[in-house]
Formats: structure tokens, sequence, C-alpha cells
């Protein structure tokens, strides 16, 4: 099934499975993928900036696009193909369209400066991998630099029918997912689907200002999914009740570098990965900061059941 | 009272508080200074990030800065002193001293890109201000896009003896206070005060790495205060909870641009601005983010008494 | 005579002479005010980039424009009033703008990346100093980072009446000037004087393509006049052969960082200044380089007498 | 031969030829490999910033770096494997050495900001592509962003043996090769080849200051050939002649975007070349902008007989 801008619920962001010696962890990855969607995953996102995507080379990454699109049978895998040029980017998009991807994900290269430079991008973009592919447009700021306004954006999905997205993750931009609703209601913009990233950090808002879930890899994925359920249902309190007892992890997690060692660690601790190796080079958590974490789950484990861990080997 | 490495507790970052029209409120001010202190603030920084200082001009700086110092009494103020040129940075610097301040502040501009030029815009800084100056380094890399390793500052701290504190808001910046206190410890780095950040974020686990306090501007710095005095009492467990209560609307607060918006708004709900008015140009609440602040002090005080607060006119 | 569109001919951006110990040196100042007018300019840029502005407190800036400003008479003095807030570029702009200087320059900030934000900068800026001072839009991407599109420059234009004259200093910028030519010859963009900066290291080009002439330092102005009047004269061939003899010069001087010295020590070579002194910090040229330029300006002397200078001490 | 620090001459960086349709045009590149070798060429270096790698799929960059190998001969060839990853990286650089690369050609990712960063990111590519397999630093901080000093230079010369040359195009840079050149005198760092990039604009000086030659693009690479025999027999006046003569187009074809399309349009008018073509997105030259060029080509025509070309059809 094509991804189109009806998309809700949780696009879990995840990570690649590595063997401690490097090597692709296929069994992690199988187990990981049944974990993702067992957890009430709507869709998975893969080769995204935590997918360690430019650490596989070309043939690594068809690959594993491949074994998890297997995998997941009717749930919905987007695949991250942002790439220093367009013939990459094409190559790697049209393999996995071909392998049953629902669609793919760009991201904005950092030295965009004006509108008509943003926009001519994803222009150009579009017209390298074709105009059939549904993408999605990752609006992240913080790590690529480029600032897209409600109107460039407006700009971009009026102009370019494929794109049926928003990965948001501008900080801050709870203003601008009401923005772009508010275009929506008014008429000058059509429906897209929009999933949050960032962590999470700001979902309880975000999924009242009007957003349709969350589209990041938090090792709770299934926190995420009752959460966005709680607030499509307006239970309100419960949404927040359930939301500050995960913050002070979400938080930690959120960290630059070391979160992503930090969210394969918890799931290691969780049983879904084998190892929380990172392909080279990679940044490792240090004792204090494993400390830490367990600090932080063993005081999320008085809230929430899925939490209550065996202690650490 | 110079500021001296041993400095600890909290320095909270003031607002400069504006009537409506822009004139600066000088009764606020003195309210605010008030408060600060009875709320138990060690010391204030003025001028910063946060301060909307270069909304003010050469007099108006230093007149709040007179004001503010006159009235804090024995509590040390800092005022920051960042400035595009050498000029100005040391014209600003001499004055705020002669008025009394404990020290300044001094950020890197941003287009320092190797430690040769970290470094020596460091020396250049000091030569400009004068080597009795004591003077705080601010590491704020999201802010200012210049990366300090533990072994640049090293270098900053034994090159140049009146730096002496560290306005530590690195991000993540866990294992550099640890790198910090590692280099003391084995004696190859003298003592500094090192005080955090980042909107109070990660003050909970920053206390547990060695950070002598916090130096933010969370409109609840009674919060700080108490937060500060348990972690120094070892009282792990009280801090974390404390911290954990507030923690989704330091959060929200936090946001780049809108935070300080939200943080005059809850001042001025506590009774301590008359005004959550900001000079031009300011970013301003919408109506719905009023409704999510009011939202979130009302889930706080059902755990501190002190967001307990009647309801807005 | 206040600045306005029907600006033409050479406004050269002058230097701040220095004494070797730092203090501004008031003769040489009056001597290259001279000079500069004597060798055909149409007036002077004071306080830009290459003028040390940074370097010098609120109060000398001010004393050194109105000394410039009352010595050079009729003639149009532009001051630089770029700031990292508005509070400041006001008191400069309305400082400068009583003591009788033409018009002030404005550069924008680099964090701006979208067509929003730039032209909203400038309506801030125009709002802080005022609508009655007729200002210079520096577009100069290489070193401020932002990107103007024609685009961009015309609704600067179309918005703000007292934006009167555009320093056009991208790279590459001819097709810009084209287009902003066309936009006027089509009249969907009032006109505006268009100078070139850049060391003028595309002048003769951009004369062609409809500048209407230089505001750059290069050392040898009187060499711009004559440049800017074999173009305006139809000139083709006498106006490229002058310039490619002095390109070899303009190329070294044209050098980030220490082309300042070079523009310094070929001034004090010819009799302007006293010193080629920079106020500190400031690159200095190494032996190696003295010799180049000498032996640039022995090349250059065999075409242009002006070159012809006696040896150094 | 694989590449060592003895590499001197001109290693002409080469454009992709391409057909208007957007094929590889593999006759043009037969013959530009000739022409640069027939030149006096010492080697080629390809899939660099001009050659517009980002724009070939992985198969077609192996492709073509293959058949310019076999055609070079004994020439040295050296590829660009500049990569958002180390796996294509890798990939990319085992894949030209065993075709018969003389080695392989690195530049730093923009977000470098110190010394531990810039230096640990070559270990991590030499980790990546095995210690034996030459290669060469590109220093280019207008473009990337990255600012080496010699002491940076230094660190990675000496602690990554496989390292053997330096792409200069830092700017300015003429003390920088001063500076390395001394280190080696000093015996403070082993010898390297030094080529000087950014379109040869600094060669007449850079030779004179010890480097080994050019590595750039300018459509008359025959000049440079001879410019740097002329610099390494001493003949000072008879090289700056040469160069003065052509600096003018040499500085037209600098402009950073168009200038790919001015050189491809010069190769061609040369007969080099069937179609100035580039693939998409690419910058194409205005009527104006190609007439401007055949004015400095017939200009330059009068000194250099290489220049005297027939017109265009």
């Amino acid at each position: 099934m094509p991804l189109d801008h009806t998309a809700k619920g949780v696009y879990v962001i995840a990570p690649t499975p590595f063997h401690p010696d490097g090597r692709v962890d296929e069994a992690s990855t199988d187990r990981m993928t049944d974990f993702f969607l067992q957890s009430g995953c709507d869709g998975m996102t893969i080769l995204g900036v935590m997918g360690e995507a430019p650490k596989l080379d070309g043939a690594e990454s068809l690959e594993i696009s491949r074994r998890i699109i297997r995998r997941a049978g009717k749930a919905g895998i987007i695949v991250g193909v942002t790439a220093p040029g367009f013939a990459a980017m094409r190559a790697l998009a049209h393999g996995v369209m071909e392998a049953g991807a629902a669609g793919v994900m760009i991201a904005p290269p950092s030295h965009l400066r004006h509108d008509e430079a943003i926009v001519g991008y994803f222009h150009q973009a579009v017209e390298a991998i074709g105009t059939d592919i549904p993408w999605v447009l990752q609006d992240y700021p913080q790590l690529f630099q480029v600032q897209m306004t409600p109107g460039i954006i407006r700009r971009i999905v009026t102009e370019l029918p494929s794109c049926v997205m928003l990965k948001h993750e501008d900080w801050p931009g709870l203003e601008k997912i009401s923005a772009l609703r508010k275009f929506q209601a008014e008429g000058s913009m059509r429906p897209i689907s929009i999933l949050c990233g960032n962590g999470g950090i700001f979902l309880d808002f975000e999924m009242e200002r009007g957003a349709d879930g969350a589209m990041t890899g938090y090792a709770f994925p299934d926190m995420l999914v009752e959460l966005v359920r709680l607030a499509q249902a307006g239970e309100r309190d419960r949404a927040h009740d359930l939301f500050d007892a995960h913050l002070p992890l979400i938080r930690y997690e959120l960290q630059p570098g070391v979160g992503l060692a930090v969210r394969k660690y918890v799931l290691m601790r969780r049983g879904v990965l084998a190892s929380d190796a990172q392909r080279r080079p990679g940044a490792a958590m240090s004792a204090k900061a494993r400390d830490e974490v367990e600090y932080l789950l063993a005081r999320l484990g008085r809230h929430d059941p899925r939490a209550r861990l065996s202690p650490p080997a």
C-alpha cells in the first residue's frame, strides 16, 4: 500500500541492529520488526538519521530494506533516501519502492537559504525520483539548518502532489502545526499527514495541535502508540499522565550523539536487540550514563510496568 | 565581592522587565531582584541572551545594571558583556565593574572553528577588558556554534587565570562535566565553578556529575534553589521527584524564541513582573500557548504549591 | 544632501587610520579624506567591515564620523550601522545623521534563512532607525551568509521606500545586476543605485551590466574613478586595459583577513596614511607578503604612473 | 604507480563530459583525457567538486573512473571519494584503486569545529579505506567550512602516513604554504606534495611560496603546465607575464556555480568537449555571460595564441 495523506498513528524510526563486530544483525532486525508491529506501530521508517544509514553501503541498504519490508507484511515501510546527489537518491528510491516500500523520506541539504532554493530543491528531487513515489518532507531545522515556514511547506505541498506527509521536528514547532492545519481548514492547502519526531519530547501537545501521530524512535514505541490513542480519544489528562512519566527518559534519550546509544541500550534491555553496538564511528555510553539510564528505568517502572526490567547482566 | 571559583548555588538569569510601550519597567526590576534573592538565589546574571540585551542601548544597559547591583546588595551580579567587538566589550565591562558587579560573562563568536581560534579569542577578550576582572566562560554550542572540548576549556582556564566559572550549557554535556571534574581531581586543571544553563533541563543529573549549581532563568528559581540543595545533600530521589514534577514546564519553557515569552508570562502570573511585554522585535505567545502553559501550571500545582496561582485575569 | 537613488560614481570604503599604539590618527584621517575626494570620489563609506568598526567604542565611532563628515563638505558620507541589536543601530544612525551623514548602510545578520526572515529583518531595522533615513542594503553573502535573490531585493526595495541603494557584492553577481535592471526596465521595481564592492574584482563587467559605480576600498580609488568614467563613456577596451593592469593587485588585496593590511600598506606607501597599523586584534603582513606587494606595485607601475612609488624606507 | 609525496606539476581537475540529454559522453571523455595529457599534465583528478560527482550513481562513477584510468596509461589518476558516510567512501576507494587509480582525495564534512574533531575524522576515514591507499587532503575552507591551521595539517600528516599530498585551496593561503614548508625545513613534518586549487587565482605566488604545482581545472591546463615550469625554472617575470594575461579569465571562471559552465564552454570552444552540457541540476550561462567569455578570450588571444579560437558557431 503506497503511503498517502491519511496515514496516522506511529511510524517508528528504526535503528539498524549490528553485531559487536560491525556486521548487520539479521536476527535482531527480524525481532525488532516483529516487536515494533506487535507494539501497535502502523509502520516503520528506516535508514533515517538514527538508522546509521551513512555507515551502510548501497548494497547493504537495499538488503536491509528488503528484509524489513518483507517481514513487515502490510505495515508501511518508509525509507530515508536523503543523499548528497540526486543520482544516489534516485537509485535508492527506485530500489526500495520495487522492494515494496510505502514511500520515501527526503530532507533538504543545509545550504538552502531562501524560499526559491528550498522549494526548488524539492522540485529537483521529485524530478529525480519520479512523480509517482509518495514522499515525506522532513522538517528538522536543528539538524539540517534549513528553515521552512508554514508558507514554504504549503508551497511544496501544493506544487508537488506526491508529497503526502510532513515529518515535523521543528523546534519550536507547535505553532507550525496549528498554522498548517489552519491552511487546510481554510482550503489554502490540501490535507497532509503530520507525524512528529524530535524524540517525542512535545508529542503531548503536538497531538492536541492537530498532529496525526509520531515518527520517532523512542525506545518505548508501545507508549507512543498508547499516547497517540489517548490523545485521539480526547483523554487529555491520561495522555499527559502517561507522557509525564516517560518524559525524564525521553529527555535523556534526546541528547544528540549519545541518544542513539541510549536508545539501543534500552531496546537491548527490553530484549529486542541482542546488542547495543553501533557500527564505527559511534558514540558510546559511559558507565555513569548507563547507571543514569538504569535509574531512570527504575523510576519509570513505578508508573509503567513496561519499564520493569530484570537487572542488567 | 568579586566572583571566584568557589561560587555555587543558583545565579538566576534575569529577564529585563519592560512596560507594554517598550520602556524599562523599573518597579518590576526592583520587585524581580527582591524576589530572586528572597527565593534563595546566590546571585543574578543580567544582560544575557534572555535579557534582551541587544535591544538596550549602551546607556540603558549601564543604568539597569547599576539599579540591580545596588538593589542586590551583597548578592553577586554577573553581567553579560558579549559583543561583536572588543571596544564595546571593554566599555561595558569597565562600566559595570565600577558599579559593583561581581564579574562578567563572555561567549565566543560563531566563526571560531579550531582550537587556536577559540583559545586566541579569549586571550584577546581578556587583553581588552583587563586581567583583573573575573569572568564566566559561556559554553553554549547550540546557540553560538562554537564547540569547546574539555581540553579546550582546560587550556582557557589554565592560560587565563581570571576565568573563574563555566556556564555549562553544552548539549549533551553530562560527560563534559565529568571530564572537567576529572581534570581537577588529577590536578591537570585548577578548580572552577560550574553552573548549568540550558533552562535546567538536565540539572538533576548535572548536579550528580559535579556541577556547583544552576545559572538559568526558569520561572521557578525557588525550585532550582531547592533542587540544588537536595542534590548537595545527597537526597537523590527527592531531588528527582521535585525535578520530574517541573520537567513538563521546564521543557515547554526551553523552546527557542517563544521560551522567553513563556518565562515572562509565568513570572507575571507569579506577581513578579507587571507585564510579560518584550521590547520589539519579540516572539509572542498565541492564545493556545497560553492555555497550554496554564494547563501545565495547573498540573504542576498538584505537586508544588508554588504553582497554585489564582486564575489569570 | 541625503543619499538617493541617483547616486553614482565611487563611494570609497574608508579604512580607519590608527597610530601604531592604537590611537585614532586624526591627521591621517583628514589627509585620507582629502585624498579620496581629490581622487574624484563622489562619497565615502565609513565604519564598514574594512573600517575596523567593532574595534571602536560608541564615542569614538561618532567622533570619527563627525570629523570625516565635516571635512568632506558636500561629498556624501555613508556610515555603516550594522549592529547586533536595533538599539545600537538606532543610536549610531541618529548620531551620524545629526552630524550630517548622507545615509547609513545595513547588512543582515547571518541567521536569516528564508524570505520572510530576511525581508522582516529590514522592516524591523527601518522601524528602529525611522523611515526618514536613506539607507544602503548590503548584499554580501560570502561574509554574512544571507542569500538575497533578485526577488527578495525587489521586495525590500518595494516595501521600504527609504532603501535607495544596493551595495552589491554577491559572488557571482553579474546576473543579479542584470536581473535587477530588468525589473526596473519592466517597471516591477523602482530605480535604485547599485554600487559594487568585492574589492572591485568584477567591476569591469559589473559596469557593463548596469552598475552605477563602485563602493569598495581598493587602494587606488583614483583608478576606480577613471574606470567608472571610461565604462560610463562606453570606452570598453580602454576600461578593460586599465582594469587588467590593476587586476593582479586587486586580486591580492581581496584576500580575507590580510587584505586590510595590504590596503593600509599601499595607502601608506602612497603617502595617504602615516602608518599601516591596525588596532588589535588585526592580521599583519609577513615580510614575504610585503615583498610580493612591492613586486606587484613595480609591475603595475609599468602601466600606471600612479603606482610608481619611491622605494619603501 | 601509487601517488607519493614527490608528485609535482599539474594534476588537472577534470569535468565529467555529458551529452545534452544527460548521458555520459564517452568520446569526449577520451578526447579530454588525451588533451590533458598532451598538454603536459602529470595527472588528473576526477569526481571532484567540479566533476559533478554527486550527479553520478555508484556504477557510473566506477565506469568513468575505469575508462579514464585505462586511457591515461601511466599518468596518475586521483579520484575524489568524499562521501557522507565511510561505507560509501570505502566502496568507491576500493573500486577505483583496483581499477588502477594512483590515489584518492578526501575533504572534511562541514560540521567539524575543533582540532580533535578534524584530526579524528581523517583517522576514521583512513580506518575505513585502509592504511595502504595514498590519499590527498583537500583543504578548501570556503566550500567545506572547515578551517585547518598549519598545525592541524601537520598533525594529520604526522599521524596518518598514507596522506601524501595537500590540495591547497585555502583563501588566503600563501602564509599557510610558507608555514608548512617551514615545518618541513625544520624537520617537524615529513615532506608532502602541495598542489594548489582555487581555480589557479594565486598560482603565481603559490609557486614562489613553495608549492609543487597545480590541481585545478582552469580551461587552459596547458598554460598551467607552462606556468609551473617557468616558476620551477625561476623565471619570475615571465611566469607573471603569462599569468597576468590569463588572470581576467581565471577570475571569471572562478565564480561559484556558473564557473563550471564557463569551464565547459571554453573546453568546448577549444574542441575538447563536444558539448558544454551539465547534467541536471546545473547552472547555465546567459547570452551576456557567453559574450563576456568570448570578449575575454579575444583579449587573451592577443597575448596567447592558444586562445585564438575560430568564432563560435
